[in-house]
This record gives C-alpha cells, structure tokens and sequence, in this order.
C-alpha cells in the first residue's frame, strides 16, 4: 500500500477521518505509525496529499488531511478486453488499476465462454476492492470506469465513438498488423484505446468489425500469449510510449 | 498449446516419435488430429517444423517430424530477478517463457526472504515443466538457462561479465532514473540485460552496487508496480524495443 486512498465522504469539514479498517491495520501493523507522524494519502478520483496521524484508539487511526489542488492526470490508454476466465479475471483487477488505464469496458466475443459473465468477479463490489487495491499499490488516485459489454457489435456501432472519439488512437494487436505500436503513436494522438482478445483469439468477423470501426492493426510479434500476460505486457508498452510521444511534443524527450 | 515441444532424445533415426503424454492428449482432444494431419512441432532447444500424424493407436499418437534446417534466434532480453514470493514465482516461469527471456536468475537480496529459496518451485523438474508450457503457447523452442544465485554481490564481481558481456545494455528501473529506457535503446547494443527487484525495492547499497557493475537507471514512470506486474511489462517492453531497433538497425523500420 503505496498510498492510502480515502472516499469522498470519509472526511469531515476539517479534513479528518477515521479508519479503523485495512488502512489502519497497514498504517500501525506495516508503517508502525505514531501521532505526529506524516503519510501519503489521495482521494478516491481526486487529489493526492498529506496526512497527520492525529490519534491512535485501539486499532482505530484518526488522520487529518490536506490534500492538493490538482487531480493526477487520467492514464493515457483505455481498454476493451474480451472478457477471460473469472481466476484471471479476478487477478487482472488490480493490476489493471495498478498499471493504469481510464477505462476498462469487459466484452463477449465468440470465443468466450457465457457463463463468465455469472461470476462474481463482475460485482462492483468486488472489482471496485481489487482496482483501489491496485490504485493503492501504484500510488494513484483515479478508479477505472468498468463498463460490461454482453454484445460487441452493437457497443461498437451505437457507443464506441461516444466513449472514445475517433481522434484517438484505436488499436488491435494482431498478426496481420503490418507495424509495431510505436510506429503508428509517432503519427497519432496520445490517448490510446486498445482491443485485446479471448484466448482462441477474435473470429474474422470480429476483426473485420473492428477494422469497420477505426481499430488499426498492429504486430506485437511472433508470439502467442495468454490473456493476461498479453494484457499487462500491452498497458505497460502504450503507457511507456505514450509518455515518451507525450514528452517528445512537450519538446522535453530526447528521442530523435 | 501452439507448438508441440519433442525433445531431442525422443524421435527416431527417421524422425518418428510416440506421443502418449499431454502431448497426445492435446492432439487428439483439441486439435482432433486424425492420420494424415500435419501439425506445427519444435524440437527443444532446436529448429521448428512440421509433423504428419502417422497413427493413432489408443491414446497415443505417432508423429513423423521435419524439422527446418534454423533455430530460432535467442530472446534480446536477459533477466535477474529478486526472487519473488513462492506463489508469485510459480506463475511466472510459463509467462517468462512465452514473453521470450534468453536467461532467467533468481537472485537474493536484502529484501527477499530466505525461505524463498527452500520452495519446490526452484526445483528444475518444477520450472523445467512450466518452462516449457511457456514455450508451447508462444510458440518458442528455446529454453530459457535459469540460474539461482544465493549472494548478488560474489555474482555481480565474478560471473557476470562471462555470462553477460559488458557491450550488451544493462539496465534497472528506478525513479532515480532520468531517462525512459527507449532513450538509452537508441543508443545501445541491443541485448539487455535486465535486474528487477524485490517487492520492497533494493537497498542503497545495493543499487550503488548494480551502478559499479554498469547497470543504467532508466524512468519507468512514477507508478510503483507489484514485482509480477513489474516484470511482465517490463519483459514486454524490452522485447518490443529491441525489436524495433533491430529492425531500424536492418533498415526495415519506419521509425524517424
């Protein structure tokens, strides 16, 4: 827990709250806190800040705190995932929120399974836990919209463009792309929307609908990888590059 | 399974083997293979190929294999990892072997526990199995070396400039690190060689030691990220990079 976020209604006027749950275990049992002592906090899809341990009860932490002005700006890649298998689903939460993504919309496909869509790992209640996990891991303040989608085409014909205008940057990795990723960033925008798909892979159809709708394929290789190796290798490559092109355009990179 | 591993020991002087394992079991309950199908094989360590199924008697499948006159070309990227968590390790061997490493070692550190080191996973039977499960879904036929080092500092003076020559890239994220890693790439040998952590970080001292030993500090962005994450991403991205400067180096990349 790199950070410890706090919900908007946690605080009173003053800036004060009181946890008595895993934070405040984390913050006596890990941190070994005591009153005066200074912690880095954020506000759930707010600001990060500063917070005094003013009190220790038991086992309960009252910290008052100050947060910043500005909020941490949204990652720079959302994410349209054919859904998985639940027990990788379920480990994905948080590291999606960890590495960073705006968006995470959750897709049928052809090849996957409809019983996926009954598990529990697509309870807010239980995703929102895992994604402030991740966002508390990675020192962010900003939970993901998760949106789930139980029929492609129509997402992609009535409410892709709404979600994603089409002055982004749509991307699908596949084989048949021509160009890496980076070829195609250095003459598009930076915010990203990448497609990623079931195991078996998306069907021609589905591939060609994407095409349809702007998605450009690009080739991430010869190899095959699972889902989720597939899926945390990909966030991390769009967030790096698109923070280099972001950099290179600030005129503070140094890539030629 | 998208390539069918054989071992160099098991095919005969006519390159025919029997199959009874979850080879076969793949064979027949995935890919219904009847006689007369040819399927995509590799030899371990070896070149690719193709392979007729000749017979199919019970359970078992007899293969006549070609192999191609190449191996494939070794992964760019080498790894040292601070032995993560038994539980964590365990799922990592298959997906550093479907990323692509050319050398995997599980180093100790200040902050890796030294029970770690006790665990079945460390055993080769154990990650030889998983290894090759990697393989088989990206596609590969070479195995990564693995190597388990109980003192970093004796490895770090003694064996690796043999194992990893001082012309290749070094290279250790920290944010201490003032350059993303696709700067220093363009300027660079393209195999790396790359150190990843523990989970609580390394020590001062031993970050002092990586700089003796020519690791360069490269930014990976202000997110902290769990070891599993870390080092998937991190794989991915190096792969992909030193992909495209060969391929600028070749003269096939559109990159500026």
């Amino acid at each position: 827990m790199n950070l410890i976020l706090i919900q908007s209604g946690e605080p009173d006027s003053e800036g004060r709250v009181r946890l008595g749950d895993a934070r405040a275990e984390h913050i006596l049992g890990v941190l070994h806190a005591t009153p005066g002592k200074s912690l880095r906090v954020g506000l759930l899809n707010g600001p990060c800040g500063c917070a005094l341990v003013e009190e220790i009860c038991g086992r309960d932490v009252i910290l008052r705190c100050d947060f910043e002005a500005t909020v941490p700006s949204r990652p720079a890649v959302d994410l349209l995932l054919a859904l998985p298998r639940p027990k990788v689903m379920k480990r994905l939460w948080a590291q999606l929120a960890a590495l960073g993504v705006g968006r995470i919309i959750l897709t049928n496909a052809e090849k996957v399974e409809r019983f996926y869509f009954d598990s529990h790992v697509l309870e807010p209640d239980f995703y929102n836990a895992h994604l402030i996990e991740g966002l508390q891991q990675a020192g962010d303040t900003l939970l993901p919209d998760v949106q789930i989608v139980r029929q492609l085409k129509p997402f992609l014909e009535d409410d892709l463009d709404g979600l994603f205008p089409m002055h982004g940057t749509r991307l699908l990795a596949d084989p048949s792309g021509k160009e890496g990723c980076g070829d195609i960033f250095q003459r598009s925008e930076n915010r990203v929307f990448l497609a990623v798909g079931p195991e078996g892979g998306w069907t021609q159809y589905e591939l060609e609908l994407f095409a349809a709708h702007g998605f450009q394929m690009f080739n991430a290789g010869p190899r095959i990888l699972r889902t989720d190796t597939a899926v945390v290798g990909l966030v991390m490559l769009l967030n790096q590059l698109a923070h280099t092109c972001a950099c290179v355009k600030n005129g503070r990179g140094s890539r030629e």
